[in-house]
């Protein structure tokens, strides 16, 4: 269309055909049609990325809602800060310094109210004790002279910061103070190196500190009275569903084991939930750096100002001591040798009750853990996996007949027995092992549990759990596990 | 003394004493002798208090004197950082914003090169993406009207920060961009937000960017020239430490379990070095943060640029496989029920020498990885490893006589033999269980060494190892020891 009524306008325009032009304009149209064909690639991988990342995104936020609500109160935090520059005599007040007031929103609030409040109060306690002893060593320094003043201000600041770099390092101030000693760092070098007056760094000082304070509180108020997440509960729900996820994994490895050829249609999901105890293995870092937040929280729901954080931190240990167990068997349920059918059939039923008592264990103490009752039946149960430890062992101890008394030679077994002697036809003993080795780390692994029920028990009277009412305990125990299991929703 | 001469001063002066005041005295003066206690137990808990602490930081800096540096390296960098304030051309250069480049400096700086990157990128590029998109939407902003021009900007604020907030949920940005989000937020509200002009704020950004240059060219400037630490190398020594590690810790743990009777002595060193492992178990999230780090560094000594860091995550993990599977052992190996003293000693020997040929085979690939060089010797190492779990299989074959062998009954055997029969005399099954259980944990221990070597296999062609000169090889196997042993040192 364009070239039409250009060529209609200008008389000096023409269109030059030279020869072999097809030829070009075929080139020319491949050329064309290649980078169309490029450029539709390119949108198609950018929308598939775009959607694929957004579904991810989805994904998360649908799992746990709580993030997409953590990402709103940031931003509720943020408007709410953003306030005090469109208000005129909050504007007055801490006008020039609302700067910090931003900037202690955007670094302090976190995801949960001991990771807000250890952040609030280091930087609180960081910022005023630094900018003290700033103002102090300035102050000292402006009466010296104005030749030692930048050696005095930039000696103490090259002494202080060396020093409290190298703090960081111990373990114990690491896990505390790390946070607060980069303020201190950060609010000591400013204040020291900067070109004002001491009565000027005083006032400057009191609006700053000021405005953290506005900064914190806003934080706190929002993180604390919009769905709050507290880093002891989830500590205390880490570890609870951990334990179901042991004793689900526990019972999925035997049945794994024992029952392989009967149901070959829902190995998938149940190897799926044998696998649990790898989550265990993983979870120690989400462990510690919880337990270490969850120590600047206040009470809140059924915990106390003093709650035994740390011993979770040993419930959690027992727990990996276990799982490094579990490891060990699953490489040996998936070994390639494996024990004779009419062996594992004469183990089965003892090693299926021993990892099924060995479960109810796990479960009933995390039942216990999650409504912080004592347990009723505890004491039952342990007794009843002890039980079913023994009873594997009476049937180990009747192996050695079945270990050289095959199917054929059943019939003439009676006859040898009374000459005391039995055949010589033996299994191969490399073919039991894995059997032997299987059942050996599944006493192990109930032993293991008994550790975890100790550390629970532990738990149980550092954090005062509710005593068991004996009376109700003796008269039934189907309502109890009823009860039990309620709370646990509550959580 | 005073007494006395107030006394002479003074008439109306009396001295008055009345009854009872020697037991008052007395109990002044237990008071005071009290108080003097406290004081003195007080002082003596607070120093002793400091010593410990001061002998734990003196510990923590003469085990790695590179902490100490550290701290002298921040040190240095934030002394140059306030030299801004008092050399004047900079000072009217930069003055005012100065206060970015000592933020900067202290938040920037960190322990590895990886470390001072990750960070140093971050924030130059959030700072400056953040910067952009700021000042369009306040230039937006202030074209349409005084009263939307808060809500527009607020809401923006509100929108982005709740977007950025939760994108850190997600584990692949959390890993590479967690820092640069957060400097995101915060510049992106500092600039919407602020009072400015569009600009005012065009030349404020321009000095600020420029300030957060300084700041992170000084860190980076110190950071690598001042004696640098690699996360990369740190990872790479890491791993074949904790190699050297499971090897030490494995034949430990065998000569514990087969030489307890003969070595009481030894025991507490024997021990330690057999708890190795543990060490292993523990350091998934040392490994990962290094390597996260480690992709930020450019090439630098061995390592290229592209070297392939998540590969070592592999490697971590097939170790802590094969510890995990350890541990279970050391668990056996602590077991109440020991195996009869002559049933250990038929397998002591093939068992020592499987667990020294596998522990060979880590230290082998240890050395391998340190020097960067293919191991010339690996195939055959790992051919004895199998050679001896094959051993230690025919050993276990013999076995079932040796089981219902005892030795009064040895002179027996003969003859019954050749009935074909073996005597009905049989050890109980539970007492061998634990030796069992041992022997064949340790040939699962030697089968994931075996996986640890292809995971090391692997990333010797990723990485491009030095490969072996076949011709020496081949020619003699000691100076090649000596020669993949060397370069270790270097490292």
């Amino acid at each position: 269309m364009a070239t039409e009524k250009e060529a209609q306008g200008g008389l000096e325009w023409r269109v030059s055909v030279p020869e072999g032009s097809a030829a070009e304009m075929e080139l020319e149209s491949k050329w064309i049609h290649r980078a169309r064909t490029w450029l539709i690639q390119l949108v198609m991988t950018v929308v598939s990325k775009v959607t694929s990342f957004g579904k991810k995104a989805g994904k998360i936020g649908a799992d746990d809602p709580r993030k997409v609500i953590h990402g709103v109160k940031v931003g509720i935090a943020l408007t709410l800060v953003s306030l005090f520059y469109y208000t005129r005599p909050l504007y007055d007040g801490v006008g020039g310094c609302a700067l910090w007031a931003v900037m202690t929103v955007v670094v302090v609030f976190e995801f949960t109210v001991g990771g807000c409040l250890y952040k609030g109060i280091n930087r609180a306690v960081a910022t005023s004790t630094a900018g003290t002893l700033a103002v102090g060593i300035h102050w000292i320094a402006s009466k010296s002279g104005e030749k030692v003043e930048p050696i005095i201000l930039s000696s103490s600041v090259f002494l202080l910061a060396s020093a409290a770099t190298f703090s960081r390092f111990i373990p114990n101030i690491k896990a505390r103070f790390d946070y607060g000693i980069t303020i201190f760092i950060l609010t000591f070098s400013l204040v020291a190196v900067s070109g004002y007056r001491v009565d000027e760094l005083l006032r400057l000082a009191q609006v700053r500190i000021c405005t953290i304070a506005i900064g914190i509180a806003i934080c706190l108020v929002v993180c604390v009275l919009v769905r709050p997440v507290w880093a002891g509960q989830e500590l205390h729900l880490l570890v609870s569903r951990n334990m179901d996820k042991l004793a689900d994994s526990l019972e999925g490895l035997v049945e794994d084991y024992f029952m392989k050829d009967k149901k070959v249609e829902g190995e998938v999901s149940c190897s799926q939930r044998s696998q649990g105890y790898k989550n265990v293995l993983n979870s120690k870092a989400s462990e510690d750096s919880q337990a270490n937040l969850a120590r600047w929280e206040p009470g809140h729901g059924k915990f106390g100002f003093k709650h035994p954080w740390s011993q979770y931190l040993k419930v959690g240990a027992a727990m990996r001591y276990c799982a490094y167990c579990m490891e060990a068997l699953n490489g040996c349920i998936n070994s390639e040798i494996q024990a004779p059918e009419h062996m594992k059939r004469h183990l089965r039923d003892v090693c299926m009750r021993l990892s099924l008592g060995s479960s109810k264990v796990l479960k009933e103490i995390s039942s216990s853990v999650k409504s912080m009752k004592e347990s009723r039946s505890i004491q039952v149960l342990v007794g009843e996996m002890n039980d079913a430890v023994e009873e594997l062992q009476v049937a180990l101890r009747s192996l050695p007949k079945q270990l050289t008394q095959s199917p054929a030679a059943a019939a003439e077994a009676a006859t040898i027995e009374k000459r005391h002697c039995v055949p010589a036809t033996t299994i191969s003993l490399m073919e039991v092992m894995p059997l032997f080795t299987a059942v050996s780390l599944l006493i192990e692994v109930s032993e293991r549990v008994g550790g975890v029920v100790d550390a629970v028990g532990t738990l149980a009277t550092l954090a005062c759990f509710e005593p068991i009412d004996h009376k109700k305990a003796s008269s039934s125990v189907v309502p109890q596990d009823e009860e039990s299991m309620k709370p646990s929703q509550e959580v």
